[in-house]
């Protein structure tokens, strides 16, 4: 028995429509592509994008799916936003065909925490495309030039045109009888393209982590995110933390330009996937913003690193600095402009600046605290009153890197794990698990606490085994000198090899725990507050798309707050980036949230030994 | 019998001073050196430099030599300067050590014409140099950076930092106690160094013709000239006139490829060369100054030139553009600024803009003429009231190019002719003759019009040569069907092969005459003024030494004005972009000039062709 499936066409206009009748529980996108609407499926249908969201605007909303939850967020499924990929129809609906994020404002983070709406950013990059019909030069003796006509036809003065613009002015400006199209920015000039190009303008949004790096391509009209891609960090390869890769690049410019020139390979890398999978052209990228730490900035800029790593630990410079794409040899428009977000301090980066922005925690007076796990984790405690930082150097093992079978939030990752009488694991992709993620990792170091697998010291339980249920007993062993738990044997669940958790790894989580554990302990030690009056625990970071608060609270990597002041917020860093990518006001206030952010050093203050030790230890038990 | 020889040794105190007693003859040169003073010579004692001038202050000065004169100029000759390496002593004498040129004032070039002396210039290229002592960042809550503490020190702000400096500024500041040098220009940080480099200043002026390129290398306090160097422009292989240069770039990429790299190509040959010479490092050139036509211009910035060469010839630019050096890939300082002087038109370039410059032809009410020539020459007319301009495409015969046995102004050309019963040929360096310079071949023509070897019309007078000395018939010739005149045998004052001057020859010198004669012509037309109102007339350019101003005007090449009215100036388009170099004053006032520059056509004017075949012939009779 067919059900009745109608499409809302247009996104402005509801009168175009389409009304199907399907076959129940095919999904939204399945149907649309039968009946020949063209819905945009830029991850295939994978619910890995937000391409192909709908919104329900008649009939029951289906309940979300995780893909609606982590691509589209609780606001907006809220709303009533679904992925058609995702929705199989049931009953008798009406949705509206894509929406445009920009109706709906773009996405920020907790404002006024969870359970409040959006607030709405007005979207205005600064880049701005005019299409001008330019006077030609006609007679011999009117004293002109090809610039000069350009710039009496859009008003700018001389100094708006570099001169690398100018080597394609004349054919531009002939090819089309003098239409053509001005990119500027800042009142710079970017591009004078032929014809008519008004709609071809983009932006990247970059996140440069230690470890990771997240790029992502949006229309700057809209904001609308067109494709993101994340890869390994490729500097990893010379050091794994900042330490080591900022030792690898001391007093050494060979080094130092090795770094430098492997992440400016990795974003042409970016900007070609992006740009592929959008079906882009790199020329139409105006304007890329980039957030990462201290290090990750100076090294993009070719900038020795040398005395960041040494105390004062002082970095070479902190102030937001705008530098053409040539400069970078970034395979973009030539003069699109590269904005980097200023920085605090040797450890607390643009990064940082960027949580604050995504996280709003400037706007409200209610105390709340910004968690951003990563190799290079910060911390920020604060409100509309002050703001603290401070860098808790968590290693990458929260990012699956270091782990013997640690892997990134990828297809086969484990992401999920319960503990019962046994290991119950969810991978992504649901194929067969082929490593542990982040999220996969803090939620099985919390089922092997609550099983008493692991005591409270990090020791796996080797000798008292015989108390555990069977299943659990015979997956930990001892192999060598080396305590582990077998997580998956060759062939169940279809892994391809043997996986485990060994020893060293729990004492990697260990240490990453208590760095971020001993730097949310210090901001409130310093900020001299009761644990109790923080109102909100925003927990950011692209350790996978999902993390279990539940485990995160249990292997004491967040304070035992009650659980609904914590709030696990995605990739903050990456969000505000996008912010200044998307509105020039955005940008701006990441400087003057840098300006008020007062850094802690966490190795300078006296008490912090201590507290680091004490946060070394998990929880004695189960705080739920 | 020995002769008294005074040195006064310190450039601004007359009482540090050495009493020598010299040999007779011995130069002023060899006897300080031999007295253990050191003189610089640059050139090694060659006459080919400037850098051991003394200034005689007692005694009989004696007459120049040619090298004085070259080297000097009339004005310093007057002034009683002369080369050390020149002078021999006889008499007893009193002189001063390399008085600098600053105290004379550099020279600018007829002010108030021919016998008034020179006009100084106050020397501020705009670069300045700070030695500064930066407190480093010292503790870790101190929040700050290197560029901060740097910032702090010289009282600028962040957006004078490009990103390109920041890369070494961490060593730089650490290397030496925090004490460094910093370079500004226009509030731009140009350079940080260590320690302290504030002698270390200096900039270049480059004069890229279409045939040739000039640069000179100055040290920017005292604007003294340290090296220059004259090079055969490597486009030239590509097309010898504007127009055949401007085809072989018109619409194709590459070969506009090939130009502009050629030409960066040799800057940076010639930066590497002037700095060896004077034993400077690149990285201490902070400010470059280039002038040249329209489409050496656009060349040099890689901007097509397609539409230069088609009606109306608009150039794609025409503003005064400062830019750093690393963006032309020039190997000074990264950061220097490189400053290219404004457009007229796309045949009148940055270097009559120079040639205005530097002849002050807009200082006065007299109504004065500038002739710059070269392959593509310029003419101005005008005074403090007008002042208009047009191209004489003269092409590059009278820099010997394009001519049998043409050759740049090099050791060996011919660069004076007489011509009575025999031609008398004198060369550069006085080496046996090698070919024809400019200066050498309009000698040789206004010569064989006077012997009436060659008639008003160009033609060779082949069937005539009985009526000639005999000397002279003998080196009249027709082989084959070509009409020639042998100006050397082979072996002939050492001559290592043949020299003649064909038919063919002549009529390259004629188009070039009658391009230059024509756009005088065609100015004093549209000026409206009689030929006898030109008060003076300045021939300016890069054809040699030296020219003859009798031969020029015999040759029709400048109208026959009162010999007193007419002067040669030398590479004023060079000193033009000297004088931008030395003072930002004389920059600023390049772009006024340009603006109002009155750019005449000559193509496009109705009575031109008319002219222009009237001044293809040569004057009937020597007007001396």
């Amino acid at each position: 028995m067919a059900v009745a499936l109608t499409i809302l066409i247009d996104q402005h206009d509801p009168r175009p429509r389409r009304a199907l009748s399907v076959a129940p529980g095919t999904t939204i996108l399945k149907s649309a592509h039968e009946a020949g609407i063209d819905v945009t499926a830029t991850c295939g249908g994978r619910g890995r994008c937000t391409s192909c969201r709908v919104k329900y605007v008649a009939g029951t909303i289906p309940p979300p799916t995780i893909a609606d939850e982590v691509q589209l967020g609780d606001d907006l499924v809220r709303e009533g936003y679904r992925l058609a990929c995702q929705c199989p129809v049931t009953d008798a609906v009406t949705v509206q065909l894509a929406p445009p994020l920009e109706e709906a404002g773009f996405q920020i983070l907790g404002v006024e925490g969870q359970g409040a709406r959006r607030a709405a950013i007005t979207i205005d990059s600064g880049v701005v495309k005019q299409v001008v019909k330019v006077e030609l030069p006609r007679e011999e003796h009117h004293q002109t030039s090809d610039l000069e006509q350009l710039l009496a036809a859009v008003g700018l003065p001389a100094e708006s045109a570099g001169a690398g613009l100018l080597g394609s002015l004349p054919a531009a400006l002939r090819e089309d009888g003098g239409t053509v199209t001005v990119t500027t920015f800042a009142g710079h000039i970017l591009a004078v393209e032929r014809g008519d190009t008004a709609l071809m303008k983009f932006g990247l949004a970059v996140d440069i982590g230690t470890t990771s790096v997240v790029t992502s391509l949006h229309e700057l009209e809209s904001g609308e995110q067109l494709a993101a891609v994340s890869s390994l960090n490729p500097q990893a390869v010379f050091g794994g933390d900042l330490m080591s890769r900022i030792a690898f690049a001391q007093f050494n410019p060979t080094n130092l330009r090795k770094l430098h020139t492997r992440i400016l390979g990795l974003l042409n890398q970016h900007v070609e996937q992006v740009c592929r999978e959008a079906g882009v052209l790199p020329k139409w990228i105006f304007k890329v913003v980039v957030v990462g730490n201290t290090c990750m900035h100076h090294l993009l800029l070719g900038i020795d690193p040398s005395y960041v790593g040494l105390a004062p630990y002082a970095p070479v410079m902190r102030h937001a600095i705008t530098l053409p794409a040539h400069q970078l040899h970034l395979k973009t428009a030539p003069e699109a402009r590269v904005c980097l977000l200023p920085l605090v301090a040797g450890f607390v980066g643009a990064d940082a600046v960027a949580v604050a922005l995504a996280t709003r925690i400037r706007d409200t007076p209610r105390l709340r605290v910004a968690v951003d796990i990563g190799t290079n984790g910060e911390v920020l405690l604060g409100s509309s009153e002050r703001l603290w930082a401070c860098s808790a150097p968590a290693g990458p093992a929260l990012e699956g890197a270091q782990i013997r079978h640690g892997m990134r939030a990828a297809r086969g990752a484990i992401d999920r794990v319960a503990v019962d009488d046994d290991l119950r694991l969810h991978t992504i992709g649901e194929t067969p698990p082929l490593g542990l993620c982040g999220s996969g990792l803090i939620d099985l170091i919390a089922g092997l606490l609550d099983a008493r697998v692991i005591d409270a010291t990090g020791l796996i339980q080797v000798e008292e085994r015989q108390a555990l249920p069977a299943a659990l007993r015979d997956r930990v062993s001892m192999r060598g000198e080396e305590r582990l738990v077998v997580i998956a044997r060759a062939g169940e669940q279809g892994a391809p090899r043997e996986l485990v958790l060994t020893q060293d790894d729990v004492r990697q989580v260990q240490l990453a725990k208590g760095a971020i554990a001993s730097g949310i302990a210090m901001l409130v030690h310093v900020a001299g507050v009761p644990l109790e009056r923080i109102e909100e625990l925003m927990l950011a970071g692209g350790f996978g798309n999902y993390v279990s608060i539940e485990s995160a609270v249990r292997i004491g990597l967040v304070p035992a707050l009650p659980r609904e002041r914590i709030r696990y917020v995605g990739n903050a860093a990456a969000l505000g980036a996008q912010l200044a990518l998307l509105s020039e006001a955005e940008r701006a206030r990441a400087e003057t949230i840098a300006a008020g952010i007062e850094h802690v050093s966490l190795a300078a203050h006296p008490d912090f030994e201590q507290i680091f030790v004490d946060a070394m230890n998990f929880p004695a038990r189960s705080p739920r």
